[in-house]
């Protein structure tokens, strides 16, 4: 393999990998699943876009990872740039190995090591924004990247994961996510630590927990959202437990004039998270 | 294998697989990919819930699956009887070989073999509902099954597949749709046929096209929607083609607050589709 044309560059030092057996390979590898992911508190985030979305973010990969054979590209240069100036690693494989990392249908041959962020409830900071997004053992990995993707688009403040969720940085996740991985905050919770973290904040004013319910009336449309306004989903097969629905400041319905009694998890919290920000928005 | 157990049953006549090799495994197998459903003309729907939805919109597969093992349950037995009474054929076989069938997550050891819809424009009846669903390109099975389930729950008439889409009849389509494949009508055409057939039906008064749109500053809240409002999501990566957008009647625009500029593709629709139900609603 050809890997000199990478040589001399000005950048930090670099690891060439051209073989499987790479313990470095072992280790990307082993990042698609989640006990490694806990084990070695890091993350996956894969293709030039995902990695650039990061960098406008100020969130850069530890290690960068490049194919060999690569095209060049301006926002390659700009992330390799980065990542070299912040001491982070640059490592370059062949095509063929990176493929084996990334999952064989990337044609953008990069990927990004990240540090897990910090997952602590006590982390947030629930006066930063209106809406927070809240999922109850969410199990679909597509559906909690496509929460954190809809909670960047209505500004909410981030995602709360309540029991036994899919995990956030999940390669699915993150690649639906389309970058709000690095937008939104992510706290992860038991229901009996949310509760008490929401009830007592704030001198006790925490916020208002909303949940879409088929046992109340109150029309999604003309329900009072106040900020901050935790708006909450359930399980794509259960929903939410009808404790957590009852511990609810405020449950409202979103008409199903079909046969269907229940929305795709991910469709309920958007159509819940833009009615509330059309209730909430500043200047509205 | 005990198959004893279900000898002498009332029903009609039913076959026994117990062999991988049998011709009929290969065929149901062969059902996962979309060229020999075109060849076949027909699809494959999975579980008893499924199963059950379709019975109740009074459709019926042409063959019913079943795990000779399987667990009794009244849901099941109202579809034998019901595929038996209507002179389908109902077949059991190894739970197993109904594992290689059915992919090895279903706990509900059951399938059933449909005949395709006819997916003709023509089909349609514009006036049926206030609401039409149209994607252009969607490439994702499982969000082309989640817009026929938010089709189902805002009552819109069905799903207009525009240009090179996933296929509607895929197993994960038919999944993600939660039952809405049997409530939701379904068309497949080419740009050029369905302008026309847009805008040539009712005497020149065919429906509203509706797209969300970067291009336009009409707020989605404020617009005015128009029964039959036929609402368009473009391809995932790529969006509509601004062709496409400039021959729409109305252009809107969701807000994006964050850094991200669209959203997932079954969000658009459902948030837009939720919209214009809410301006199109008899009563409202």
């Amino acid at each position: 393999m050809d890997s000199a044309k990478n040589k001399g560059s000005p950048l930090a030092e670099r690891r060439t990998i051209t073989g499987f057996s790479n313990p470095l390979v072992k280790f990307l590898r082993s990042l698609r699943e989640k006990k490694h992911r806990k084990r070695e508190e890091r993350f996956l985030a894969e293709g030039l876009r995902l990695l650039t979305d990061a960098r406008e973010c100020g969130v850069l990969p530890e290690m960068l990872v490049m194919a060999i054979g690569r095209e060049p590209h301006p926002l390659l240069d700009a992330l390799e740039e980065a990542v070299a100036a912040a001491g982070g690693e640059i490592v370059e494989m062949d095509e063929e190995i990176l493929a084996k990392v990334t999952g064989k249908d990337n044609p953008q041959a990069v990927a990004g090591v990240f540090a897990e962020f910090d997952t602590r409830l006590a982390n947030l900071d629930r006066s930063a924004a209106p809406i927070w997004l809240v999922a109850q053992a969410l199990r679909d990995p597509g559906n909690l990247g496509t929460m954190l993707r809809t909670g960047d688009a209505v500004g909410a403040g981030g995602l709360i994961l309540i029991d036994d969720c899919a995990d956030p940085f999940s390669v699915e996740a993150v690649r639906a996510s389309m970058g709000a991985i690095f937008t939104q905050k992510i706290a992860i919770a038991r229901w009996d630590e949310f509760l008490p973290w929401l009830r007592n904040g704030d001198g006790g004013n925490g916020g208002q927990l909303v949940a879409a319910s088929l046992r109340d009336p109150t029309d999604y449309r003309e329900a009072p959202y106040a900020a901050p306004c935790f708006l909450m989903v359930g399980n794509e097969s259960q929903g939410l437990p009808q404790a957590y629905e009852e511990a609810c400041d405020l449950r409202v319905t979103i008409p199903m004039l079909g046969r269907a009694d229940s929305l795709n998890a991910a469709v309920a919290g958007a159509v819940l998270a833009y009615e509330a920000l059309a209730h909430l928005r500043p200047g509205k």
